[in-house]
């Protein structure tokens, strides 16, 4: 046996050999069978706009060259989209990545940050990764309470606050005004990451207008939900020129894949396409909430492609139902901590996929008892 | 004005804002013109394998989907392929990514790190970028240094050494053996990387066999050369399991694009065709030391798919020479440090981008006199 003594930092030595989150294709590998409906990630589904898909085809062709590690066209075509300057935009490999340079640069061992309990495991992931201490604020009325998380954040000194609108699990949402409040309430030395994933699927009037001259608020975007390139892995952050700054100072400049490059300017220039996403994602939504009424329970108002469906007991009720589901072949996720873990979260899949969990939900309800 | 006090590290506030290269895209847009010949980041020449690209057209009709985050299909294959367990193999984006990846794991802000003067500039940047102290060691006859950069790691107690074999930016190698007694010389609590990036292009007996059950080395490979797939984002590291655990607990799993993975494992299948390509840029290096020797100047022996020009005399002439043929449209690299700057690096290109080269070099000459 040879010595295993290896040079790691203590953050390392000491975090536990966790993921964020156990994948489709593990699950299905430790099922030994594919899932008849993957509705538990909320990817789109509803593919990629044709233009998208049609660059990316092209760009095929190039991809022995590396990306443009500036991103400069897509970036110029999101400053004219969002009425921003270039300046103002980081383009990364999806939000995960993006959340991953943040909290690098905002923390070190030992840095308290405050986010939601239950919001997403990821972000809680890099603070964990760096070594950072997590501060938890309980959903309010199954909202994040961006008061309450602010205040958190003051009491302990932490650099960093973690929001999300609409949220991830719920699927509930903010007006932009209470944003708005939210946002000119963050105090010097403090930065709000304010993860707008969900942004395409809600109402306009919960999405505050863009102004990146408020060194204070860091907004994140994705490929990754209306314009069905998860996969891809391109997501964009629109900051204060200053926080983009830092975020070049340490990001991996080549790190964004050029087929997806091309796709998503494509797809951004194609907003007929994801209007139409949109609106079948609005229809699925009534069909859960639909399914949900036919079987006695109450569905989460969704500003999302996914719907947290109450399932009107404890958690370990909800993970018996999400467990009876994933056994009939039917992937889909739920929150993490109580109370919200009383319910589950189907994401907006095609209608047929969404009347297999209609049928499927009705079966895990009979099942469980 | 707002008050744009933020709330970075001390590491990130301290960090120049500096990039590790230059890209050819951003070059292009400088000058306003594309260039004739892209032969400086040592892409292939050669595109990718057609059973990589159909399986790329093929992945892209699910890019709406996250990639595997354990890229379990492509981990087995190389599994298979090198001999070794799936435990002892991480698969991230790009070896830069990696890289970092491993950095993260092992660097505070002060510890001291070794690495060539003039080896791989985005390393240091990771160094860097997490507060790391850089020693260089110089290379000796135009190639790393084993035994010297080992003797610094121990004098200043590095935890990390970097050592490439083939190396960049000069293309030289040593035999298998002598990197063997290199690893086997690595104290405990120490980790040479080992990145064999160009490893395809190699000579066999440069490449030593791998052995994972020695915790004291990281091996690094890519699909970004001989398989043509750079702007893909895919690469791997071969360790120790308890190396792989470190990486599993930081790296962001979900972050290797999806057409990338199911690309990568195409082209694995495919080694007749990375046969063809290592035949094609044999033959282009043979002709760029054939454009060396008409002209008067000392091609450096290469095991890459890329060749060192000995210009015969110092950095600001090859410099002179590298601007010359930048602006003839032709864009190269070259070594960033003396003794190595006295030469330019020109990758190998198709036969009539090699001729393009040929020619534009020798204008060059003749214009920088």
């Amino acid at each position: 046996m040879s010595d295993t003594r290896l040079p790691f930092t203590d953050t390392v030595r000491d975090l536990p050999a966790a993921t964020p989150f156990v994948g489709p294709e593990t699950l299905q590998r430790q099922r030994g069978e594919r899932f008849r409906a993957r509705l538990g990630a909320n990817e789109s589904a509803f593919g990629v706009s044709p233009k998208a898909e049609a660059a990316m085809r092209e760009a095929t062709t190039t991809i022995s060259w590396y990306g443009d590690a500036e991103s400069w066209e897509l970036k110029q075509a999101l400053a004219d989209h969002h009425g921003v300057s270039t300046d103002e935009i980081v383009i990364g490999a999806g939000i995960d990545g993006l959340l991953g340079v943040l909290v690098r640069a905002c923390v070190t061992p030992g840095t308290p940050v405050v986010t939601s309990a239950g919001a997403y495991p990821t972000f809680n992931y890099h603070v964990n990764g760096f070594g950072g201490r997590l501060e938890f604020v309980p959903f309010r009325d199954d909202r994040e309470d961006g008061a309450a998380l602010l205040e958190r954040a003051q009491a302990v000194g932490a650099p960093l606050v973690y929001f999300s609108n609409p949220d991830n699990p719920m699927g509930t949402w903010w007006p932009a005004e209470e944003v708005e409040r939210l946002i000119a309430a963050v105090p010097a030395d403090r930065l709000l990451i304010l993860d707008e994933a969900y942004a395409d699927f809600a109402p306009a009037d919960a999405i505050p207008p863009i102004n990146p001259s408020n060194p204070r608020v860091v907004r994140m975007r994705t490929f990754s939900k209306a314009h069905g390139m998860a996969g891809a892995r391109i997501a964009y952050a629109i900051a204060h020129a200053d926080i983009v700054t830092a975020f070049n100072k340490i990001r991996n400049h080549f790190e964004v894949n050029r087929v997806a490059q091309a796709g998503a300017l494509a797809s951004l220039q194609d907003q007929a396409f994801i209007r139409r996403v949109v609106e079948e994602v609005e229809r699925g939504r009534q069909d859960y909430y639909e399914t949900a009424e036919r079987l006695g329970l109450k569905a989460i108002p969704s500003a999302t492609n996914f719907v947290a469906v109450d399932m009107g007991r404890d958690g370990d009720y909800a993970r018996a139902i999400l467990k009876a589901l994933q056994d009939d072949g039917v992937f889909i996720r739920m929150p993490g901590v109580a109370p919200l873990d009383r319910c589950i979260r189907v994401s907006v899949g095609r209608p047929e996929e969404r009347k297999i969990f209609d049928a499927a939900l009705q079966k895990a309800i009979e099942r469980v008892g």
